[in-house]
């Protein structure tokens, strides 16, 4: 779609601008990528999204799409031709909307804190993390992606956290793969897309993100 | 859509439930209601929802579909040519799916705070829930239904709080109507429908409801 006007309002290490860019490049559009600064939110961010004045947000010919599922959900069905990322039927793209749903109803809260707690709270989110990915590497079972044979809404759902993994393995002192190796070869094979490799953020940028952000709430 | 066997699984009370119930009446869908103890969960809904062992559960020729929004998105898009209920045009759905979204993260929790805690937590939980409510009654604007002229995802992800304002009042001594006319309007609106009158569980049975679960939380 020619003289199409796309921005995105995005943080670096975000996992829900990730998802964004990811749906971007996998239907191959060409956007102006706008960094926020939260701790000084811009005016276009404050106008377009004045409810939870949050990224990311998608303004497509001057109109704000909010919430990253329903932004990857929007544009799926706005470049429909390339790349369908939910499926066709209307019981499995049922299906698949429920576990994005589960990833963000119940993944961030224990991710969160992996990095911002410590003692026996930190422990209890590592198991708690690794709980709800051995669920969803239930869910995966033998298949290449979420999405069976092809890449869909769920493994956009969840493939930005890969890139917190370093994060979260660092300042908690586990490795992911020993418990979760379906689920971290499925991320390296989602790795292999290049709409994937090039939308993550890099795992020691966000790592030097999470230093910053326990700093700032004096998590030592 | 003959031979079709639809099941749900619900609780009288429970507002995600009477959302399935007011979309399949929308769509004019024969089912069978069965409705669970929560105290003691079937083997079904076990069964059927091992992950979150929740209600609703939408039961389709044997396939169980989850969370009361998709489940609504599944009954518009399977039973497609009655009473459409998301718009057809991508951006007008992404900004339903935001309100249906917005609904569900903010409205709830403060719900619960009228009736589940007292004094200044309470009074807190008042003032969230009318601030939220305010929120909402400036998307309805002027319209007849957050869905323009006809109802929408919106108006059925939103109608079955007011089932519960008779509890919220009584237990909170106060009055909505009287800080949100509007929205209230809205609600009288709506309960026209024989969708939603039909649907909606009776207030002073939400209210008992209530009272019970303030006995068993040792709320007084």
């Amino acid at each position: 779609m020619a003289g199409e006007e796309v921005i995105l309002l995005s943080v670096y290490p975000s996992m829900f601008s990730m998802r964004v860019r990811i749906a971007l490049a996998e239907k191959g559009v060409k956007y102006e990528l706008k960094e926020e600064d939260l701790t000084n939110k811009s005016l276009l961010l404050l106008e377009m999204n004045p409810v939870h004045k949050k990224v990311p947000v998608l303004i497509h010919n001057g109109k704000p799409i909010l919430e990253s599922l329903i932004i990857v959900q929007y544009i799926d069905e706005v470049w429909h031709d390339k790349n369908p990322l939910e499926p066709s039927d209307p019981y499995e793209r049922a299906q698949a909307r429920f576990w994005a749903d589960f990833i963000d109803k119940k993944v961030f809260d224990p991710a969160r804190g992996i990095w911002a707690t410590k003692g026996e709270e930190q422990e209890a989110a590592k198991k708690e993390f690794i709980e709800i990915l051995k669920i969803l590497e239930g869910e995966l079972g033998e298949k290449p992606y979420f999405g069976g044979e092809t890449f869909g809404l769920v493994d956009v759902a969840l493939i930005p956290l890969y890139s917190w993994f370093y994060a979260f393995e660092t300042c908690g002192n586990f490795k992911i793969e020993s418990q979760c190796p379906k689920l971290v070869a499925w991320a390296k094979f989602c790795m292999q897309r290049e709409s994937v490799s090039q939308s993550l953020s890099d795992p020691h940028s966000v790592y030097d993100t999470v230093l910053f952000l326990k700093k700032m709430f004096g998590i030592e």
